[in-house]
């Protein structure tokens, strides 16, 4: 079943950010918590024994995968992985998408899926009789919980999710992540967000229009316009895939890169350093060490946390 | 030590439906329904806990690996799952297939084989020292667990494998679900079989005389043919890849599609409308919803509850 | 944390026969030997409950993997198995190897590593934060756990590693396996090891000359300089790929088979007779039949358990 949540997960099939509303998030994330808390206690939890999880991954995805198996893992459940299933022999003889769902529907009791195609998610809702479908991403579409993921990490350190200022840099015209955190926060007041990157991956006009309703968004081409002191700066790569002419391509990709000087110039003691991954060279390696930076720990970490969470609210567990 | 079970399936290899007597179904069926019982209960069975099954798949299956990886999982048992050894290094190198065999009954209590090869599952029962082998299909050889699949759904509908009336439809000349049934329902008095085909997929002459001496075999090629109010009825795909003559296939290929008009004219109100899966176009979707149509439902299911059964019996732990 | 042992195995990466000391050596066959009772029971062990190990193997090993995931099963923790991360998104993308160890180490407490690379064990324990590395091998470099589940099928049989008679045979000179119980058996005093092999397999000058320093080494080119009554005889498979010249190849292949009137003629009532595995053609399978003969049983089976030793260890737990 798609639609908002409500303050009720039981049963919800997980598709877009969109059914979230601000209480549910702050259910989600005291959840969240709570299971950070269960991940570091040595005992192992049983919050979902007896549980199985199929996690059927039309593409790999090695974070992604890792993360939802250990998150199930952690909480004492079990996994069907299938991964590739367009290459076993039920689904290449020809078996229909919907077929495929619900057999993995008759062997667990969620589906976490990931899928190249847009719109493959609500294809699985649509399809499932009996279980919930959580999307894993599916392709160019939304990645909900990479979303929930990125606004919990802003949430644990501010406690807040308004009245924060943003630098988002990079691929701000493709960039799926981005696109999902601006969702995320047009649900809260006050957010003002920089937008940093070469003219060709501008915000589209209609998304500039839109988010603009309910943020403070400024578009910026060079450093000197970074404003001081932001609460979070979220680094995003530059896709050689987006460019069709290739020495483009090579003109901005490496016009944003965060380097220490760019942190000790313009970033505050409490600025947040985020990056969704995989990183390729848009963040220097010295950075790393910062400890606002926390691409490389919490950040991911907190994915575990969330999907965490938001399986135990699905299944009715917690 | 592949043999007749005579109601003791401890230790033993799973190769054939031949090995099964009535007693034994029974058996194993009795059992089937407790595991049915147990998967539907929100505490997590031990009764495979302590116990690990490698599964090793030399082509992989979505369906029949999902359904025996939930099976294992459902009573608390773990897995180790390799899927195309034949890429992995050692039986890359060389290795026979004797000796993988004998690494994997190393680590594991038992081992689920699925092969390309007809025999070898044999092959398997013959290397290994120490631990039950359990066919998950070779080849065009024989899938006991799906036959037993089949049979339980049947035997869980109408409480017998006796004095039923069935209609078979499709490929009735290659297809090894139908061969594994008849041998199955071979083993009880008075079934009657029809069999609707187009005459190229007729049942073999040898196999037509050797079934008819335990079950009525009626052979139909027009839909006029169906009998009213069988108690099952049981599709299957027509596979391309049996046709040499491609025009041939093009001309039957949709000969036997099963309609809601279909269903609605011959099948009677307790008729079971079976389907082993995978389904292309043999049946329309309208039928699905039909609740006589068991394929993406009971039928699936029942696949893990006969295989939770199978492996508690076979590890003696049931 | 790479370095000695010295006693400690907590939070210590396992890259290197070289961190062993005959005392740790002690400590771990002794916690291997208990292992072995725990397997054999029927109860399930809680010793690694709640803990998840990833398995990331950069190369599929059937064996080495199989042995590592029923490690970790038979103590109750729970895994995250990526194969071939290299052909998942992310490291496709570009991401580097060291940011795919950092997100790998945010879901489990502990990495199992296998790589082609030399080197990359150690490059992993470098850019791990918070776990420790266990190399699964990296390429024609170490592979630890191979070398001590042979040292302690070793130790099992004759309750030391000293003074003992060993025959090698095969590939001194590229074998992997045999420079790492070279290695191992060089910590301890009084071994003398016969090396069977063709002149151009022999062991390199220079090692040669560093281990005689420890061992005494006979290097043999014949059957007839094989000693009667050694206490070890250690086959090896002769690699095609070490032949740049065919025919050269074709000479040597079946020089040394492992016959069982080879057996009869050297060998003496307790030989303990090992092959590291896959073996192709090198000891034919009438020898497999013979109770000295543990490569198909204990030897395989001994690399389970010092895994679980090893795991158990270095994650605290025993």
């Amino acid at each position: 079943m798609v639609g908002k949540i409500n303050g009720n997960f039981i049963g919800k099939d997980i598709i877009s950010l969109d059914q979230f509303s601000p209480k549910d998030l702050k259910i989600l994330f005291h959840h969240t918590l709570k299971m950070k808390k269960i991940a570091s206690t040595a005992s192992a939890s049983k919050i979902l024994s007896g549980n199985i999880v199929t996690l059927l991954f039309y593409e790999p995805s090695s974070r992604t995968f890792g993360s939802f198996s250990a998150a199930i893992k952690q909480l004492g459940g079990q996994t069907i992985e299938i991964i590739n299933p367009q290459k076993f022999s039920s689904v290449a003889k020809g078996e229909t998408f919907e077929d495929t769902i619900r057999v993995f529907e008759a062997y667990s009791d969620t589906i976490v899926l990931r899928h190249p195609q847009v719109g493959s998610a609500q294809k699985a809702a649509d399809a499932a009789f009996f279980v919930p479908i959580i999307s894993a991403g599916d392709g160019i579409g939304e990645h909900p919980t990479q979303a929930l993921l990125d606004l919990y990490t802003i949430y644990e350190k501010f406690k807040r999710l308004d009245n924060l200022k943003f630098l988002f840099a990079g691929d701000i015209l493709y960039g799926r992540t981005v696109h999902s955190l601006l969702r995320g926060l047009s649900l809260f007041k006050n957010n003002a967000v920089f937008l940093l990157s070469p003219k060709q991956l501008k915000l589209s006009r209609k998304d500039l229009e839109y988010f603009s309703k309910k943020i403070n968004l400024i578009e910026i081409d060079k450093e000197k316009g970074v404003p001081k002191n932001a609460d979070v700066w979220y680094w995003t790569r530059i896709q050689k895939e987006r460019f069709g002419n290739k020495s483009l391509y090579l003109k901005v990709k490496n016009k944003y890169i965060l380097t220490p000087k760019l942190v000790n110039k313009y970033a505050g003691r409490n600025t947040l350093i985020m990056h969704p991954l995989p990183r390729i060279n848009e963040i220097e390696k010295d950075v790393d060490d910062d400890p606002r930076a926390v691409y490389l720990r919490s950040q991911i970490r907190n994915g575990m946390y969330v999907r965490m969470a938001l399986l135990g609210l699905v299944l009715g567990k917690i």
